[in-house]
């Protein structure tokens, strides 16, 4: 049953999202992880009806922005609930999330508790830990995150500067398909509790963040064995009983979002076979150009012909970098018009769309899908 | 003198543009190149004062969508001036530019030709050439152009269908170094005029494409070296006067954008100094994704202190792919608040901007410097 068409679009390219595909997800989550709470990365995919079925499954939500407060705050979300998982905010951002009732911030400088500190009087903290792990689609890079010792050091000066050593958080990668990532992350949480303790700080929170992934053309390991490893890594580390949080984005919305697009053109350069469609890189799939080759979007074709041919996928811009996946099979007989169905597209989509060269972003389309598998 | 705001922001970031600046990156073009007639290539940006001020200069345009097509009309650019140049269309695009007067549109497939003969029929038609070059910050990876003799076989086919066969074009790569380039492409297409000439097609048109670079960090070879490879290359090997056409896009506006930007935090991690700004790869700097380390925004800050350090410079996002340039020297005592200034950011920024994750594109404040360097 078709919902809502938001993006008041009537063609392509638009995308499909099943919103019981998405309870499915958060269910298998909180089934898997009963004793966590869920905070949803909603930067994955902030659309308005995303949010509000998450709020109903009983989910709750990270952010980054001010304007992703207000998008919560729209649909009813209390502001108590939110955690403000971005270690660097806007200053402006704090003032007005903490006016709002956010109280929990995430922390990995001393400027960053400065900033807290005078504009979020009182406010619990969270720091976050650096990883180490490889393993991931989407790598860190360094941006985030700080060593055990900088991690104890600013928690205490947390405590110094009136505000609550909350809790310890980390990131071990978007995109993860190791699940032993987080038993080493949280190893190292647990080191800082225990020097912590020492010095009378006990921490409320531990945050194992997000990087569970999504099953986009090979397989990826249950959620349950993400659980074990993290559950087998607390009992065996974590110094006394801490409040668990999850922050999925990705392994919710992804599988339930098909990008539907239309050909706009075919043609044979230089002995490949290229498909255009009227969405690429730049109105919906950046990370076809952040990740390069690491996330394959499985795809099909209305023509459905038996016989098969390899094709580039590109975008519909006359940009070079517009190319959504090389090599791809699809109908050999593929024409202007047929539709292409690119799957696994409800994470990090829309989300990134741009407007270059006029291509304007995609629709999107919610449907309910219940009873499907 | 500021001219206008047209975003309505009021604080950072925006992208400062110098108009008078843009005037003197025209008349360079058009002194170096005077025989040709030079199309912006839009999409590099569409804000309305450029293609206004460009039109006054007596510039015309080149576009990839339907949408920039009604960005021209707006400030009364005659359709039949402007070049389809995306050799890969949406149809309906081509249906409606067709009505509003648009003729010359680019091809480099049979499924294109078929489009244009049913979307527009009688229009003239320029096929893309596929250039071999190195040398280009952003490479074409094959994604448009084909060898020599596909392309007379589509200005064949053009005539079959009814179409003008109009011209040839290349497009080198942008940011393009090696002035050598376009020699040997303009080498090809004169081989390929040579042959058509024998069946009795005469082309009116050849476009040499964009790709003439910005400076960045680092010198580039001056136009009229440039400027001096074309017209050595067209003397030499194009049989028979033609129009001459060029789409430069970066290296009209590149130089003239100045994005000014505030640092909402500094942290170091694992020995290395980051600065975090308000806009970032997601909200304006793609490019620096796109093409990783290879265009390296000149950078300075409004502290300006004698004592520098290396940063890493991000942005606000959560998204550790959001960064700009690794290890810039800055004033050592950066703190947040102080404004960094990203040059020669006119090109390729606003235009490719998201609002991922609730941050808005940089606004645009136009200047004029009449009388500057």
């Amino acid at each position: 049953m078709t919902m809502s068409v938001p993006a008041g679009e009537l063609g392509t390219p638009y995308l499909r999202f099943d919103l019981d595909g998405l309870d499915r997800a958060y269910r298998a989550m909180r089934d898997a992880l009963p004793e966590a709470r869920v905070h949803y990365a909603m930067k994955c995919n902030p659309a308005r009806p995303i949010l509000a079925r998450l709020r109903e499954l009983g989910a709750s939500f990270e952010i980054a922005s001010a304007a992703e407060l207000g998008e919560l705050r729209a649909i009813g979300v209390p502001a108590a609930e939110v955690l403000f998982s971005n270690p660097v905010k806007v200053p402006a951002h704090v003032r007005q999330a903490w006016t709002a009732g956010v109280y929990r911030f995430a922390v990995d400088s001393d400027a960053e508790l400065d900033k807290i500190a005078s504009a979020a009087p009182g406010a619990a903290v969270y720091v976050r830990l650096a990883t180490t792990a490889g393993g991931s689609a989407v790598p860190s890079e360094g941006k985030f995150g700080v060593g055990p010792g900088a991690a104890a050091r600013l928690l205490r000066g947390a405590r110094a500067r009136g505000l609550r050593a909350y809790g310890i958080t980390f990131h071990v990668g978007s995109q993860m398909t190791d699940p032993g990532a987080w038993a080493d992350a949280i190893e190292r949480c647990a080191a800082v509790m225990t020097g912590l303790r020492r010095t009378g700080i006990r921490l409320a929170m531990l945050d194992v963040g997000g990087g569970f992934p999504a099953r986009y053309d090979s397989d990826v390991p249950d959620l349950r064995t993400y659980a074990k490893h993290i559950r087998t890594a607390i009992d065996r580390h974590v110094p006394y009983p801490v409040e668990l949080v999850v922050e999925p984005g990705r392994a919710l919305v992804a599988q339930a979002g098909v990008m539907v697009a239309t050909v706009i053109g075919v043609a044979r350069r230089g002995g490949a076979r290229w498909a255009h469609l009227d969405v690429g890189a730049f109105n919906g799939f950046m990370e076809a150009l952040e990740t390069r080759t690491a996330l394959r979007y499985p795809v099909c074709d209305s023509r459905d012909s038996p016989r098969r041919d390899s094709f580039h996928l590109t975008g519909p811009t006359c940009d070079s970098q517009d190319t959504v996946r090389y090599s791809v099979p699809l109908s050999a007989d593929l024409a202007v018009g047929d539709r292409v169905y690119l799957q696994v597209a409800g994470a990090y989509t829309t989300a990134y769309a741009s407007r270059f060269n006029g291509f304007d972003p995609p629709g999107l389309r919610f449907v309910c899908s219940a009873g499907a598998p």
